[in-house]
């Protein structure tokens, strides 16, 4: 007999926790969509061979995969050796290669500069651990077709409106550009070949330290007088003080020389933010070590930071090549995912305060046409309605109707009217 | 290549179809809600052994299942003639699988009397045709532990409320009881064994007609003592003509003797509801023909219908014996599913027009702070924004917004200020 749990790694929602995770989704679609984000969907499963494409990186391993129906037993021996020729259908394990698979099939009925919204589950077969979910859901803001630096500022913009409208205020956004880290490598004299592995140590950087990236740089036979160049630049004095964000902080957090265009598509970001959020203080912090893990990154990239946690609470970046590999013809495109799943473990459980909830305990004797006429009427005065039996552990039964949002309760019987119905709050 | 296209029988929503659909939902997840029905969620896979345990009829042969990971060569060839070694978990296809493993693991952080909704995608790898397709929604509400007509008459009542709410007034619930076509079928004569074949063709009633059911028995080899009887009752004169509903009218719709307790448990469900919606006609219709496809069911079958189709929008029933199998106890149960992809299909387009949505028509020089200023403003005041590069076919720009609900549209350019805007409505 299977077991009464739900598979390995992946979660059932109570109705409190439900609930919870239904407040947030509803925050953050509708500020999404006030800043002209429009959400779309795309099926759960896409092709193997479209999921296999080289473009989700690690995930591509991690992925769910379908069998095919219908095989027969010569079918399934020859793919002894190719277990790949079993399956035909994948589930997703992210929002980008669905997002890109859907651009590139209805192009013609989308608009010019493509905004979308996705707020969808997604599947990886990681080995599970506190945190780590083989289900869980991502919510992706994309800008397609559009190459400038209004793109990154308006998924900023949203990101952060969001972040405040979920109680989250002071969040900031670190942020590099893909560009500015090949620049920088190659002022060192990392070659080409080299550069991919370096920005794989890089990434290490707040776990083993700048004498820790350098000692591993080294021990992989990396070019000695570019590693020696890294290192200088590393410890050189007032290292990592680019506040606040502009120009001149930018530069100087970098190696002499950093290109303009580049530069430039960054300080337009942060006037940009700056404008659309009236505040003195840019909310963006530059971080020339910020890599991420995804190979498709292009451009700018960036992570969501919030002063309550080590953590990031999302990230994203520009991708400008990979739409193209569908279409067969370049697109920009730029994204950003807030991390649902974190910032739902952030914020505290509260429950829906704005409706009114009411549990009728009645009698188990009270006609079942009574009962529901009392119901009905409360239901039509705009509450939620929940019956209970009374029983001899009211108190029991009433603490878990609040820990399930309920704010009130009244106990009625045979005969009484809803005007008659005395409705106290509860807790 | 994999094609650009969602995979076979799935779809893609784009974001006016998506919002469409978004709005259905939230009208509908609102009004269960009102009604006391939690939701909650439950991961899309489950064990293969859970989904292929008879209980999902023929759904379980059209389930989607999961390749094992890390499968070696030797174990895919001792596969070969036993696919379902090749698997471990599945896509459900339905939601009242998950539901029954949902409550045999969390019974007890549940209230005595649970009232879940689930609203959420199930998957069936059958042929694609119109309307009918291998990803869609379905919204279910099932009443846990109460086995009194109380619980019916609760689906009922939040079911037709929902329909209202919908702007679908005038539904009405067509209902029968398990109990009441074996005991008719008893009367006439069919054996236990002939029984369900028999249950078989009179859910064919609607499309092969009293003579067609009659023939198609007597071919099947069913008693011809059994179906005399059945024909004689079939062809009586005022054959289904059942309203209103109540004891009379269902007494007179079936074969003399009818147990009382049957028929009282119906009539209370009608009671109820009655009082609930408050008005003189009982939205409810008694067919002693109604039979319902799934194996499971123990008690009250319904379906939804509406004057506007001759289809059901919906259905349900008791399945009493369900959830015992996996508690190891008896635990009563019956569920409604409303039919969210026939509904929608339904509902006009229309578009949201309570929130103001502008397009906002900008030149391309235009700064880019001055532009995300002016759209910041503007969704501060409570807008939906979205931003367009002015270009020779306004006309066709401003057509697309207004499919995606956008209501009014301002041209900006450099240098102006949020009060110098005129918005201007589209349409």
């Amino acid at each position: 007999m299977a077991s009464v749990n739900p598979p390995r790694g992946m979660r059932d929602f109570l109705p409190a926790e439900k609930a919870r995770r239904e407040r947030v989704l509803a925050v953050i679609r509708e500020r999404y969509r006030a800043h002209g984000f429009d959400e779309i969907e795309t099926p759960v499963m896409e092709e193997y061979a479209r999921l296999h494409a080289g473009i989700g990186g690690d995930n591509e391993k991690l992925a769910f995969n379908v069998l095919k129906r219908g095989l027969e037993p010569d079918a399934i021996r020859a793919a002894a050796d190719d277990p790949a020729a079993l399956t035909d259908l994948g589930l997703r394990y992210d929002l980008t290669v669905p997002l890109a698979r859907f651009y590139a099939s209805h192009r013609g009925e989308l608009p010019g500069v493509f905004r979308s919204v996705q707020i969808a589950p997604v599947w990886r077969a990681e080995r599970p651990q506190k945190g780590r979910y083989r289900q869980f859901v991502q919510c992706d803001i994309d800008i397609v077709g559009d190459a400038s630096a209004r793109a990154e500022a308006e998924l900023a913009t949203a990101t952060l409106d969001t972040l405040d409208a979920l109680g989250l205020e002071g969040g900031s956004i670190r942020i590099n550009d893909r560009r500015v880290l090949d620049w920088m490598l190659a002022s060192f004299g990392f070659t080409e070949d080299e550069r991919p592995g370096v920005l794989i140590t890089i990434d290490k950087l707040d776990k083993l330290g700048p004498q820790g990236i350098v000692d591993e740089l080294a021990g992989r036979g990396a070019s000695p007088e570019a590693v020696e160049a890294f290192r200088a630049f590393l410890f050189r004095p007032q290292t990592r003080e680019y506040n606040p964000f502009g120009e001149r902080q930018i530069r100087k957090a970098l190696p002499e020389g950093a290109p303009d265009e580049i530069v430039a598509h960054l300080v337009g970001i942060g006037e940009a933010v700056a404008a659309a959020r009236d505040a003195d203080d840019i909310p963006l912090v530059f971080d020339p070590f910020l890599v991420r893990g995804m190979g498709y990154y292009t451009g700018t990239i960036f992570e969501l930071a919030h002063p309550s946690v080590s953590y990031s609470l999302g990230g994203g970046g520009r991708y400008d090549g990979m739409i193209g590999r569908f279409l067969g013809q370049d697109v920009p495109a730029v994204g950003f995912s807030i991390g649902f799943e974190r910032i739902v473990d952030l914020l505290e459980a509260g429950v829906d305060a704005a409706a009114s909830a009411v549990v009728l305990v009645h009698d188990r004797d009270m006609p079942t046409r009574e009962l529901l006429a009392l119901k009905a009427a409360l239901v039509a005065e705009g509450s939620r309605v929940r019956l209970e039996h009374r029983t001899k552990n009211l108190k029991a039964l009433l603490e878990r109707a609040e820990a399930d949002g309920y704010t009130a309760f009244a106990t009625v019987s045979a005969g009484v009217a809803r005007d008659d119905i005395e409705i106290k709050p509860l807790g």
